[in-house]
């Protein structure tokens, strides 16, 4: 491999390991255990997995890589603050959405080359886009990574109880 | 920029914007405020401040670019759960060595190029690294950018009460 197919192979892995860690906690919980909050008064893992599922079905739009899958989590999980939405979406209804964007997620990014990755992402102009090329598909790769890490870390503060 | 230059500066922007989240957060914070807990019977923010500063300053011979400046960091971040270090470590002292492994580590970053990058971290042997070559330095970037994140959500708990 080339460095920069080297490189977008050890993005690609952080990717994989994150959705992994996600999937070894997630994957086995009950719908009981769904329903903690991390910590008194703050979300529920239910509200997280949700959460997360609803922010990297947004990727395929940021990226231009396609048609996101579940619009409708956008309501329960993302504009609405956990325990507030007007309809809910069940756990059995939140796995089929994270499992199969994640799959088509992981279809698509094998696909992409090294060029592919360093376009801009859909949420910056082409004028701004030449002044900051790191304004681009990677960097959306990166950072959502980093999000599932971040609330990772809050869900492992009733994991270990 | 070459794209192996692009895909970097990315990854390095990936940690820079981790650092000034942390330090957005931490340096505002008076000792009282790092007292604190995440959450009931949890780390307090001090001791994940210290915990980053630890890990950071770990990735100097992970990653084998310099001796690391603060080995004082692990027993009471690393190795001692919060609350329990025989000795502690003031908040002054956690905001010194971070800001200054902070500063090393970037400037150390900014001299290295793709290929060094892609060089295998300390903690693997050259024969497992043959058959696992993203087993380099670039891999301990991000995972390590993660890991403050991941902390970093737990922070937020707090931070926005």
């Amino acid at each position: 491999m080339t460095h920069e197919e080297l490189l977008v192979a050890n993005a690609l892995a952080f990717w994989n390991l994150a959705i992994s860690r996600a999937d070894k906690l997630f994957l086995n919980l009950t719908e009981k255990e769904l329903d903690r909050a991390v910590a008194p008064g703050k979300n529920r893992l239910i509200y997280i997995w949700g959460h997360l599922a609803a922010v990297n079905d947004s990727l395929f739009s940021l990226m231009g890589i396609g048609q996101r899958l579940h619009p409708e989590l956008d309501e329960v999980f993302i504009t609405a603050p956990d325990r507030t939405a007007v309809n809910e979406i069940s756990a059995a209804d939140v796995k089929k959405a994270w499992t199969e964007i994640n799959a088509k997620l992981s279809s698509e990014f094998a696909k992409m080359t090294p060029a592919d990755w360093l376009h801009k992402h859909t949420a910056v102009s082409d004028a701004d886009f030449v002044k900051e090329p790191l304004r681009n598909r990677m960097a959306i790769l990166l950072t959502r990574t980093a999000h599932m890490a971040y609330h990772m870390g809050q869900a492992a503060l009733i994991e270990k109880q």
